[in-house]
């Protein structure tokens, strides 16, 4: 039995009460071993090899229908009750159970604007329109887009206690990662031994190992998700790290900086420590403003003014993104509203949603980046880990 | 720069040419690192972040449309001539590149009978028909499904050096199989060596882990998609293998049968001989058949005909499938013309292509499954290792 994905199934039912959706196609997919599906892993269980249907209602049913070669690993995940089994053709089955619960409308996981929430393929998707041909039902289908997004935003504790887990393990890393800063070791050699340690430990990155870690060393280091590369440390040079794992399914998503001082140095200069605290600053400004009710592109717009307001060019990125078994994990953004984020910086933050706050700055010794996980509260925000306020140093 | 990618681009354009279409969007997808589309390693060559184009043209002209954070990976890709960064919004560029070439028809990476070449979402579908609405070119969307079929099933001969690299570990890895099966190993066991040694040599398995390999001892194993268990190896069982790895990106799948002699034994039971020769004379009887033109149900007919004149059960699957970055690979199927198979048993067999060829049959002493990968050439097939066609024996 798979705790998560039977207490997400659970929850679907409440959400399509919550949502008035009375029938819900989480997943229509195939070779999903090959092909996974973004809500596979916390709502299905497994991977399937032939077409198959997961279904669950606002009474409570969950029904998967499967190729009879799935059928024994759907079953060993346990979350849906009914497992029906088919050998030639996924429309039979489909039809008897639309016809048993007669739904007015149906929902199918798809989303123009949040990746996490589009769950099935163009092609699988007029697969399910040509199955349901010449029934009533064919006219049914809706985008349960709200409904998936609040699945995946919504964390249960059972959730918000991996997602520490993770972080925790970040932060020893970063510990780690600390004892290497010193003059003449590599980008790439700080890479390396993060890979190392997170295979040794059975974790995985969070997100394409080729970038994650982020290692900036320098003013010469390529920002955005470029891979750490042969640049060497020096004294003078600021160290930004962008770090994730994956830990029992959850992702961490955290940044940090470090200062390497120059033997005449005992604090950084004032070009560097100026920009440190805008940043942290506007973080703060974020967080300050964050708690349910309010919309994504708000929490944006009050750590992006408290940048611009203090002299500094505006992010080219947005604040936060949600975070969970994704490093990007749909749903609301605090980000601002421009077309490449569609419509989720219009969407409001809710209780129990986990948010990244980060920003970055360029200054003349490197790449200032600082990024906290921070969950939302009846009423306010709480830092996941304690958030990087002073410029680490590292004495050469 | 990726050969493989860079070699597959230049492909594209020549199938452009023999089917017929001016301009493919090869992918449009985002955050395809969380959501890997089916052909992203094999044509694109890294993940994106944000909403990305990937067009390649008729007459030669390869262009990426990327957000400015995803430029740098794209370019080391470099299989894409022409890199396009955007911040804001995808729609402008993506819009100027069409004006440029004023296609006809443009080519969308969906497919409703091949996952393999279902390579875009449903949400990412109208998200890119919404980008051209009002523009000549939103009524000519079309499937690029046997472009990209035809993209993946012909396999260069890059492609098919690194599946014969990995078929050879898979042949190291049953000899190492071999060397364990005695009396009191359990089926995990097995299993649990074949992950240390895949792991060690810095492969992965081809398919799920739970079940890669399949491993199956005596008759009370469980078949189908089924992990290994605690079953203990007795003599007078059989011992069944289905076993994949993926090395530098390329996929094997072969399935292995062994007998444990009994004390009083110096061959199998013909109980056992029997079921098994009948198998090995309709995977030869399907082999026989396999050349360029020839249909994929006329394939799996041969060797289900084979197994039925032979007195044995039909099987409930088919006899082959295609093989390459995918274990399940796409393109037309050595299957019968069942709805679940959709059209691909209509498809034909086309030089380059390669195949697995695999039955099974129940008998009393355990599953008998044997799987052989095979390349279609200029006029007939080759075995990519030698098959199984005796029944290894072990001595207790």
């Amino acid at each position: 039995m798979d705790e998560i994905v039977a207490a997400k199934v659970a929850q679907a039912s409440e959400l399509l009460r919550e949502f008035s959706l009375p029938l819900w196609i989480v997943q229509f997919a195939r070779e999903s071993y090959d092909h996974p599906q973004p809500v596979q892993e916390l709502a299905v269980g497994c991977s399937v090899t032939w077409p198959a249907a997961f279904i669950v209602t606002a009474g409570g049913d969950s029904i998967a229908i499967v190729g009879t070669g799935d059928r024994a690993n759907i079953e060993s995940v346990g979350a849906y009750r009914e497992v029906i089994g088919y050998v030639r053709d996924v429309g039979p089955p489909l039809r008897e159970v639309l016809e048993r619960f007669k739904p007015d409308r149906i929902g199918v996981s798809y989303a123009l604007n949040d990746d996490g929430a589009d769950n099935i393929s163009h092609g699988m998707y007029l697969m399910l329109e040509g199955l349901l041909r010449e029934t009533p039902y064919a006219g049914r289908l809706v985008s349960a887009d709200q409904v998936l997004i609040a699945l995946r935003a919504r964390k249960q504790a059972v959730e918000v206690d991996r997602i520490r887990a993770s972080i925790e393990s970040t932060g020893d890393l970063f510990k780690a990662i600390e004892r290497e800063l010193r003059p003449g070791v590599a980008e790439y050699q700080i890479s390396d031994m993060v890979h190392e340690i997170v295979q040794s430990q059975g974790m995985s990155m969070a997100w394409d190992r080729k970038y994650d870690p982020v290692v900036n060393f320098g003013p010469d280091s390529s920002f955005g998700h470029a891979g750490p590369g042969q640049i060497t440390l020096e004294p003078g040079m600021l160290v930004h790290v962008d770090l994730g794992v994956k830990r029992n399914g959850y992702c961490s998503d955290l940044q940090r900086v470090w200062y390497l001082l120059r033997a005449n140095e005992d604090e950084a200069p004032a070009e560097v420590q100026a920009p440190f605290d805008a940043v942290v600053r506007s973080v703060q400004a974020g967080f300050d403003v964050l708690r349910p009710g309010v919309v994504g592109w708000q929490v944006d717009a009050a750590a992006r003014t408290a940048l611009t307001h203090a002299g500094y060019e505006e992010p080219a990125f947005a604040l936060g993104h949600q975070l969970g078994q994704s490093t990007h994990d749909g749903g609301a953004l605090l980000g601002p509203r421009w077309p490449r984020y569609g419509n989720r910086p219009e969407m409001p933050v809710d209780e129990g949603h986990v948010y990244t706050l980060e920003y970055a700055l360029q200054s003349p010794a490197g790449i200032i980046g600082v990024e906290e996980d921070v969950l939302v509260t009846a009423d306010g925000a709480e830092y996941l880990c304690p958030p990087q306020t002073q410029l680490h140093y590292v004495h050469e």
